[in-house]
């Protein structure tokens, strides 16, 4: 802070910084989105701990800060994955070939309310929501209509599917036997993370336990019999849709991850061999560094975890790979198109965070599901990204950046704390049970609500920069009635001409392994092609296992 | 390159990447926008000779490569100045207010091609472009409906005029006197940068000589009686939309604003009396770290040569201040929405390049002049970037990134190339003459067209992801007939209203400055406040000065 002409040889940053904050603001409050106080500006002095080959080092080395590959997206260009998915599987089927004719590279599937809960399309409680939120799927054949064309072995499919996650997995496989690919040639990967759902999502059936042991199962068979399949996809993006701040997104994601990783060592697998096949899945929130250091920390601290507790000795075995969708909460229902923006800056966070697979969320996903107008847009964002602003070219840019490292340092500190946290109660289990993990988030999103509501954080659009009597004037996709009609009509009629002694048995056969406590997945599977439908399954699961009541959380 | 569960702990980058090039590549070419050869990744060995103190130090301090200001956009965010000019000047008044009300915090003037070639709206050579590209201003009349309503003590105007600059300028003064608003408190920006126009826009008239004798003029004038306004803004845009390099684009643009700075000292002005108000212009193209570390080093060596060349000793003469275009030849008239994205990323980068203000793209700007809810688009994505992206919280996010830090040094370098070829051919003017930066800006420009035609660059919509047979569904703003009309209408009233003796005297008595020497900015002015017309001030210049006609380059 001086007029002099010559340059400052040793002003210290805590000197600079008395001086700068004097400076006047604009009245803003410069924390971070998730809350965290951020300096004016960050020097060699707030990195000067670090030892670069330990920390940091190089893409595609240990501790992988830098990103899992040696030369990144030079070598391959994340996958272009927009979930999609609504009304019958002939539709979806539809928007899927839509997808791939404009350049998608991978494709992911979004299940209505019915299937997410294991009812099936002609239930009671599915009235009113058959295909609806995404593609409605009972049985099968239903599946075999959504990848009617779709050869199986040449795109890799991402399904966002939970409780009823091992039925649906067997649908996928019994579809690729008819299609006549081998097991070993199918790619793609199963949300399938229960735990995340009793934090946040609460989309479950069975308690925690017999939830784990169902996984498990998956996990066990998968790595024999599907080799290059991800059976679990630990997913943090609804931790954080539901409110939690960055640093708890990673946290308790990564913990649910390591729960996983705990039960298949106890069922007596070696780490090695499924750890590989562990996929992630995380949000990309507004805060552009925020974000790019989140996936960063999360690459080192799981690398360190699984080498250093869980003796993993396969590289693949310590390199987080993940899927990212841009943030759903950030967009508004007003003035549609700024959801593009955010969309985009959203977006390039994850690039250069170095996501190996990518959702872009259409501009109208607040006001219904993506026209298909609305969803190319999405994707020629990827392309645009991936194509046009040369941040491919370069693995981990933003290496370096003293602001980037503080904060990547400072991501892995709070989320290691967490973990101390989770232990010291007993584990991720008993810290849904006490109802933390939904305490910690609810906390968070009241801090960001009270910023709302004292403007001390802005959205364009909704609480500054409000355009009055606003007419929305981009098509929306609206779903038909006929489409839940269409779906019972064609379950009632595969019930009734299936062959009643297979259906009875297979569902005898599955029962039997809950109760024994052998691998569930061969015994699904032979129901899957027998064409027991989804709701048969869970309703003879459920009889077994029970179901889950939250407890209230206070 | 190992899977030994060590941490790497000397491997050296030439050792890391010698491996790390052999991993399979997509095939895609992995240079910049600009051509630049780029590494794989980037690391602390690449900026080891960096001294952070003399080459980046704090913002707000010498040589200021992380900004001007030491809290940066916490003191106060860009100005969003959305360049703005259709019809009549009712039409842009309107558009004007328009902006204002939603949040637009500057104001930027577009004129039309005659009156940026000094030709009034009844001049023969300016049938059918009235009001077409700009707004039409012939007289202070113009002028005073321009600014009807908008008080100019209280909003700060760019105004996009160079040959003619001398006039419009008198017109705003000229405004500011009948709004009894005194020229010490006038903000704003003239472009007034005539040296490019010989370079890459071509919209000149007068010789070089006698142009430089004008801005000269018109500096020394402001720096007296205006001395908050900035007389020229140095302007790079223009240079780059050409199809210059990213370092052309800094070398050439620094290059003419050091030739002015030159021709003030040589008229016997004290550089720390003019610099602090001269500003720049630059591009914010497509490639996001080229364009940061370009701004960046754009400031760096305007520091060290204003200090050390100049001998300048406040440091307001040291601070490069610059408003920033997003480029508008990166738009595409295919899938016009695809521009959102474009925009929004290259306005990011501007931001991260510690931009003083911004004009974001319309989405629809290579199709027709903006709507109105294109530009509203467009001035959101500034206010998203602003206030919810959290990239204002921290000055110079990216400083310490080995990538970024390189790619300044290795501009700055290249500048600093480019102004001893320049020097060594005799300065900026004797380099326009022969012809020297136009042809090194249609060499880059051929090399990026190659890249484009052998598909190694990717245009998404234009040479990949082509849509047959699309139907362009935006709104598209038309400019009627009757603008033409109106104005010559209006224009020949005027001139028939007017007192001949008093429009006679004051050109008379322009024409004699002109001849003599002495300052032609008071004579403009009394010619402004007669209502003589742009044409008829241009072209008893013209008489005088002559006629520029380019040399054939080869």
């Amino acid at each position: 802070m001086t007029n002099s002409s010559e340059p400052q040889k040793s002003v210290s940053k805590a000197e600079w910084l008395e001086a700068a904050e004097k400076a006047k603001t604009n009245g803003m409050k410069f924390t971070s989105l998730s809350g965290r106080k951020l300096d004016i500006c960050y020097t060699p002095e707030d990195v000067k701990e670090q030892n670069y080959y330990n920390e940091i080092g190089y893409p595609g080395e240990y501790p992988y800060t830098r990103g899992i590959h040696h030369n990144m997206y030079r070598g391959k260009i994340w996958t272009m994955r927009q979930f999609a998915g609504f009304g019958t599987p002939e539709d979806t089927n539809q928007r899927f070939k839509y997808l791939l004719e404009h350049g998608q590279t991978g494709l992911s599937t979004a299940f209505d309310l019915p299937t997410l809960m294991g009812w099936d399309s002609d239930a009671p409680l599915s009235e009113g929501e058959v295909g609806i939120c995404g593609v409605a799927i009972s049985s099968l054949q239903d599946m075999e209509i959504l990848f009617d064309g779709i050869p199986l072995d040449k795109v890799s499919t991402s399904m966002t599917i939970n409780s009823p996650a091992i039925m649906v997995y067997a649908f996928y496989l019994a579809v690729a036997e008819k299609q006549g690919v081998p097991f070993s040639k199918l790619r793609g990967t199963l949300q399938n993370d229960i735990l995340k759902e009793y934090i946040a999502q609460k989309e479950y059936i069975y308690p925690p336990k017999e939830s784990m042991r169902i996984i498990t199962d998956m996990i066990e068979y998968s790595t024999k019999e599907v080799p290059q399949f991800n059976p679990v996809s630990v997913s943090g993006y609804h931790i954080r849709e539901a409110g939690s701040t960055a640093a708890q997104e990673l946290a308790f994601t990564l913990a649910d991850g390591f729960a996983y990783i705990e039960h298949c060592i106890e069922r007596g697998m070696n780490v090695d061999d499924f750890a590989p096949r562990i996929s992630h899945f995380f949000n990309s929130h507004l805060d552009f560094f925020e974000e790019i250091a989140k996936f960063r920390a999360a690459r080192r601290i799981y690398a360190k975890r699984m080498k250093n507790k869980y003796g993993a000795k396969n590289p693949k075995s310590w390199t987080l790979r993940f899927h990212t969708q841009t943030a759903g909460c950030s967009l508004t229902a007003q003035q549609p198109e700024n959801n593009i923006v955010r969309t985009a800056i959203e977006a390039l966070a994850a690039v250069l965070g170095g996501t190996q697979s990518l959702h872009t969320n259409s501009m109208d996903e607040t006001l219904a599901l993506p026209s298909d107008k609305a969803v190319k847009i999405a994707l020629r964002t990827q392309q645009i990204i991936a194509y046009e602003h040369g941040v491919i070219n370069v693995a981990d840019p933003l290496g370096g950046s003293y602001y980037v490292e503080k904060l990547t340092d400072d991501i892995e500190a709070e989320a290691e704390k967490y973990f101390d946290l989770i232990d010291s109660q007993g584990g991720v289990i008993a810290c849904i049970e006490n109802g933390f993990f939904q305490r910690e988030i609810a906390d968070a999103a009241y801090r960001y609500q009270q910023e709302l509501d004292k403007k001390e954080k802005i959205v364009v659009g909704v609480n500054d920069f409000v355009e009055e009597d606003e007419k929305i004037d981009i098509p929306i996709l609206l779903i038909s009635k006929e489409v839940e009609e269409k779906q019972v009509r064609r379950l009632r009629e595969l019930k009734a001409s299936r062959n009643a002694d297979d259906v009875r048995n297979s569902l005898a056969e599955l029962r039997k392994s809950a109760v024994d406590g052998t691998n569930l997945m061969p015994r699904v599977l032979d129901c899957a092609r027998k064409y027991v439908t989804l709701g048969e399954m869970c309703g003879e699961l459920k009889e077994v296992f029970g179901v889950y009541e939250e407890q209230a959380v206070f």
